[in-house]
């Protein structure tokens, strides 16, 4: 049996269908699933939800949404990130993570993006508020703050959760992103005070990173993170959840899920169950 | 002729010797250049001294020292610093950069790096300070903070800086690194208060990042970042010295450093310099 308190983030077995996914949470004792849309996409929602109900696994989150960076395409992103609010409604997930967005092509103001981030943020909250749904802030690594995410602190997902209530908008706490942070400790003893710490996503960081730094997350304790100070700040902000493992890896991708499943639980219980 | 705050990184034009990127920056009527001890050590110090004042030029750093993070070569390390500031003395330089260092080998204990690294700064200064050569602490960017440079943005630096007299240790302040941190006006306000603004250097981030990260430094408006706002923030502080231009990047470095000389001054002209 794996430890009561992992969850699988499913790209981390990116070759599964989000069934395939169900049956190997069940044939690891995974309790913890965070469902990702382009998986869900393929599966009819009633359908998913019963073979998630049937396997007694609890939906973590969903990922994602976010992407609201550029004016330009705010209304579309806005009515996609809706539609994932309903997703995960309709799966019964109350946590639907946001990855923010990068600069919008050829901008280089880092400021604008950021405004847009926020307005989207105000636009869509009450849409999730009505539904139930959490929202989980993401901050990235600032290594992707052009392309990807310009929310690259937990310090600043605090400031922008800060006008909404605790349990309309929420942080995500994901080791990768933040480990070198010199205030991660003190932030995430913020974040705890706050009542915001929505989920905590483990993960290692590879040295050196490979060609697409995206893909640079590895196996907890193949990397230089220290799970057990960044644990040890998270439980004692008396965060009880699930944890996520959640990993991006060309060779993890390509190894046998069952495999990758094995390992994950095995790093879990040695490197960061002890400190939760 | 170039703009006379422009000055050279030599690293840019790392084809060249000294005495050639000295020549170089006579042709291009650039008037400060900072030297790498890489090059520096080709060279007699006595005589690359002569060709830099039959040359006008004015060293605006030596690059680098630091590298202090591991206990276990505290030693080695710290006599390397020593002769890092001799030959700044050498050569009439009055700032070296310091690059503090990554993780020890094997190590995960990002904390205990970070408090060798000011060990071997406290270490360091006082040597400095006789010889009168001002350390520049220079944050790295995060996604180097395992193998590089445990010190990451610019509000740590100041900390790290502040136990000494500003004329002792500063900060540089390294568009490369710091342009994605929420708090960079303000920390460069706060460096400027505090007399510490050392030196500034500008390069652009390039998106996608190449193969090898430590390379995607790129000419100054090929990529994402805002010159006119940092470059606002840092004149905001009252800072009139040199600005150098650090490219890491292999097609650069391929090509013929007249050319890059040409665009580095062109660039500097339209995306730096009215902002100065």
């Amino acid at each position: 049996m794996a430890h009561p308190r992992l969850s699988l983030n499913q790209w981390t077995t990116r070759r599964w269908s989000l069934p395939e996914a169900i049956d190997g949470c069940a044939r690891h004792g995974i309790g913890g699933i965070g469902v990702w849309r382009e998986k869900l996409a393929e599966v009819p929602a009633a359908e998913a939800r019963s073979r998630l109900e049937d396997a007694g696994l609890t939906v973590t989150s969903l990922c994602r949404g976010g992407f609201l960076t550029d004016t330009t395409t705010h209304t579309t992103a806005l009515d996609d990130n809706r539609r994932a609010v309903d997703e995960a409604v309709a799966i019964g997930a109350d946590l639907l993570v946001l990855v923010m967005g990068g600069l919008p092509n050829d901008s280089t103001d880092l400021a604008a993006a950021r405004t847009a981030a926020r307005n989207g943020l105000d636009a869509l909250a009450p849409y999730a508020i009505d539904a139930g749904v959490r929202l989980a802030l993401e901050p990235l690594h600032p290594m992707y703050a052009a392309d990807r995410c310009v929310l690259s602190t937990l310090r600043q997902a605090v400031e922008w959760a800060e006008p909404f209530a605790p349990d309309a908008v929420g942080v995500c706490v994901d080791t990768f992103h933040i480990w070198w942070d010199p205030d991660v400790g003190q932030a995430i003893a913020e974040i705890g005070s706050a009542d915001r710490l929505a989920t905590y996503q483990v993960c290692d960081f590879l040295v050196p990173l490979p060609a697409d730094v995206l893909l640079g997350r590895g196996y907890v304790g193949d990397g230089v993170i220290d799970f057990e100070s960044l644990t040890r700040s998270v439980a004692a902000t008396g965060y009880d959840g699930f944890v996520e493992v959640e990993i991006f890896n060309a060779e993890v991708w390509a190894d046998d899920p069952d495999t990758v499943l094995t390992t994950v639980s095995e790093r879990f219980d040695r490197l960061v169950a002890p400190y939760l």
